[in-house]
């Protein structure tokens, strides 16, 4: 019994739920799940303790090698801790393939884990809901996906517009941009690398690596990445399908009285985004 | 992308949530939420990482050298994937203990992992209801959790008697058997190490062994563990503390229509199991 010499706090990055604590994370997980469910998905859940190699092609560089919590098990298995749920999901939608009838509406509320710098509000385990819709091409469902996310802030008690706001672009278009200038993989790359950063640098220092990059096409690739609406987009990719996708995403979610922000520094970190991609901003980080 | 490259089979040892496991799952859990807020136990829960030193004193050695998924972190910190709970909420209670009002119950349905040989219905994760009573030093305590977990087994539609019977020992009896032997430390954990093994041997094989640890005092210790009633137990420990206590149990469970089974081979692995230790028993295994 050396219970004296023995910490009580919690393992470095992760925390403890106190009975209030859990209260909070269960009403909070109570109203994701009511929401979810009342829009037809239905719930799974699968191990944290995931193969290693699950990660290798679909996660970033970046993740894989410098923030999964990855060890050997005694059995010599290469695991990863899952760092985040859609390569589980697919997975498993994988695995079911030919019994499964699509369209599948499945959510999941994992915990994650990253091993990176913690920040205020950001430890090295986090609760996530995750929705996703298989087998559907459409922009159908990025239109039920959006309405599931205003839904939940509204069941929270938040207003569109006055608490938060749902910005979105299309990683399609960006991708028509970039065919309209001829860029390179390379030069695509840095360009969207950069442009997922934009917020977070003085706009002289963002012009100036834009240009390091892109050189001469660095006014169009501006003038896109600097449209507040999707009619003030560069003419040339107005004919392509990626902008009538989201024009009439655009449209019809303002049509169901949820409007969304036209915003192309939307980017989001993996690989796997292609199509329609948002975020839901707070207006009031109190 | 090279999927068809990639299994779709979870982690060697856990398994996949699919939505009509996680309908089950949801199912079980809800009632043993129910049952134990009905009780007026609390949710709590934890991280499953912790640092691997929580384990070295209070799990057993088999455990924690052969069983535990434990690595070490990019920071050089030993974790280890919790294999049981209570540590954890030892640690909680611990970390609080001037701000709780005891007496303290609390609950939480963790997942565990232990890497050991896999058998039919028994991975390397698991799932499991802890309900813990602190600051009540009396059976009485006994009494509220035995009670909890006979509502839960009538909760889901079984009958005690008919369906599961409780099994109930006291690791402080059997101490006041060793005291009235003079046992020494050696030797009670030899004893100790078998009973627990008694109804997986033969009978003659557990005698073989018993006599080869436990000498002339051997036949007490046999008419202690073969006792199926707490009356019948030897003369010799019938004054003790440990006897009412377990007499006074057994009386009151039965005054409140909940029937106990004494058995002395009830022992429960981890040595801090002190007092009163209790198992529900399967009756029909389908």
């Amino acid at each position: 019994m050396n219970d004296k010499k023995l910490s009580t706090e919690p393992y470095k990055g992760v925390r403890d739920f106190y009975p209030e604590n859990m209260a909070e994370q269960r009403y909070m997980f109570e109203v994701w799940r009511l929401t979810a469910e009342q829009f037809g998905f239905q719930e799974y859940n699968a191990s944290v303790l995931e193969p290693a190699e699950l990660y290798r092609h679909k996660t970033s560089t970046e993740i894989v090698n410098e923030q999964t919590y990855s060890f050997t098990d005694r059995g010599d298995r290469a695991v990863t801790l899952r760092p985040e749920m859609t390569p589980t999901v697919a997975r498993m939608i994988a695995g079911r393939r030919r019994e499964l009838s699509f369209p599948v509406r499945w959510y999941s509320i994992p915990n994650l884990f990253r091993y990176e710098r913690m920040q205020r509000g950001r430890l090295r385990e986090h609760w996530q809901l995750n929705c996703d819709i298989f087998g559907i091409d459409d922009v159908s469902a990025d239109v039920e996906i959006i309405l599931l996310a205003n839904e939940i802030f509204k069941n929270f008690g938040a207003e569109n517009g006055l608490h938060y706001e749902i910005h979105v672009s299309s990683r399609r278009l960006l991708e028509a941009l970039y065919d309209s200038l001829t860029l390179d993989k390379e030069i695509r790359l840095g360009v969207t690398r950069l442009a997922d950063r934009k917020n977070k640098m003085e706009v002289d220092e963002f012009k100036r690596q834009m240009q390091s990059i892109a050189g001469e096409t660095t006014s169009v690739i501006l003038s896109f990445l600097n449209a507040d609406n999707i009619n003030v987009v560069p003419e040339t990719i107005k004919d392509t399908p990626a902008y009538t996708e989201i024009l009439t995403l655009i449209n019809t979610m303002t049509d169901l009285d949820c409007q969304l922000v036209f915003d192309p520094t939307i980017i989001r970190g993996f690989d796997y985004y292609t199509g329609i991609v948002f975020e839901v901003m707070d207006l009031d980080p109190e």
